[in-house]
């Protein structure tokens, strides 16, 4: 069996992006594998990949979805505290796991859920660069550093290639996982994960 | 705890559906509840109510559902063999269900599941009221009756205010449950179904 990474698609402004982060990396771990962080933009690929509008502007659907992770977080046991408007940019937080990747030697796990509690557990503000780099400082890193590397030609052109080859293989949400080439969507699909990962069915 | 009886939205043409179809009694039955068995028609709902292309028709989505689909059926343990083409009519299948719920003593999870069977298992047509007529005869029912039924003034506006009705209430895909006045959406979410009958958390 190959031990390749799990890649985990994940979009910032997500909550179930957030519930799946905060079991993946024990789900990877359980199985001596490791995790690939890959941020995506939904923006990007629900509205010109797909041609779709926003999940929540979508009627039915949208009301549904903000009353469903509210309640799944209860039964996750994760506190819900969603930022106001729950609708922001997620770019500065999703080139910051960018420069993670490329930088190396950093708990890439660590600062994504960092990042995510900020914004769905405590309901600040991870839109801006600043807010970012202070997410970044609070689990140790350099927040100058990170501050710097959000304006970094190479981490804006790591971010567009990632979005772009995510959509690419198929990826249309988040989260989204790609475990041995078998694509998964959806925080309710983790034990699918699992049952694949243990040997499919 | 009240006893309400578990509603259960499907449509036909939805593999989903099935999947849950072949549950939803079982999980009622065990916890002393009906299931009250709501066609909808998605076609209303996705396209007119949601203003969405069809789900199958839709980038990325798409080709992933016709994937995820094969591959839940192989996990539930279900045989698989979807129709040609895999989008058809289900306005006839959706009124026998109607029928059935208004003319009473009748097992109208039998009628579904004969009917879901017949597409989603066999591969075969339920699109026209003849094939929808022998699904029934197929389970002891009378075929002529049904038949003439499915052409009624009455089922036929049945079905338009059942339609209608689960729009208005929030309902926008297969399946969709409402239990004890909480709504959950997907195939997947049985679980959840569940542990919020079992006393929420």
């Amino acid at each position: 069996m190959t031990k390749e990474p799990i890649e985990f698609f994940f979009d910032f402004i997500s909550p179930y992006g957030w519930f799946a982060a905060e079991r993946i990396g024990a789900l990877a771990r359980c199985r001596g594998r490791t995790v690939a962080w890959r941020p995506i933009l939904l923006g990007v690929t629900v509205r010109q990949a797909m041609g779709l509008p926003p999940l929540l502007e979508t009627p039915l659907k949208g009301p549904y979805l903000i009353h469903d992770a509210a309640r799944s977080a209860r039964l996750y046991g994760l506190p819900w505290r969603p930022p106001s408007p729950m609708i922001f940019s997620s770019v500065a937080a999703a080139r910051a796991i960018i420069w993670a990747n490329v930088r190396g030697n950093i708990d890439v796990e660590a600062l994504a859920l960092a990042l995510y509690r900020r914004a769905w557990a405590e309901g600040q503000d991870i839109a801006t660069p600043d807010a970012v780099a202070d997410v970044a400082a609070s689990i140790s890193l350099d927040g100058t550093q990170v501050r710097a590397a959000l304006e970094s030609p190479g981490v804006k052109d790591g971010l567009r290639t990632t979005v772009a080859s995510a959509i690419e293989r198929g990826v249309f949400g988040s989260p989204f996982i790609i475990a041995d080439g078998e694509p998964f969507w959806g925080s309710d699909r983790l034990d699918m994960v699992e049952r694949w990962l243990d040997g499919g069915w």
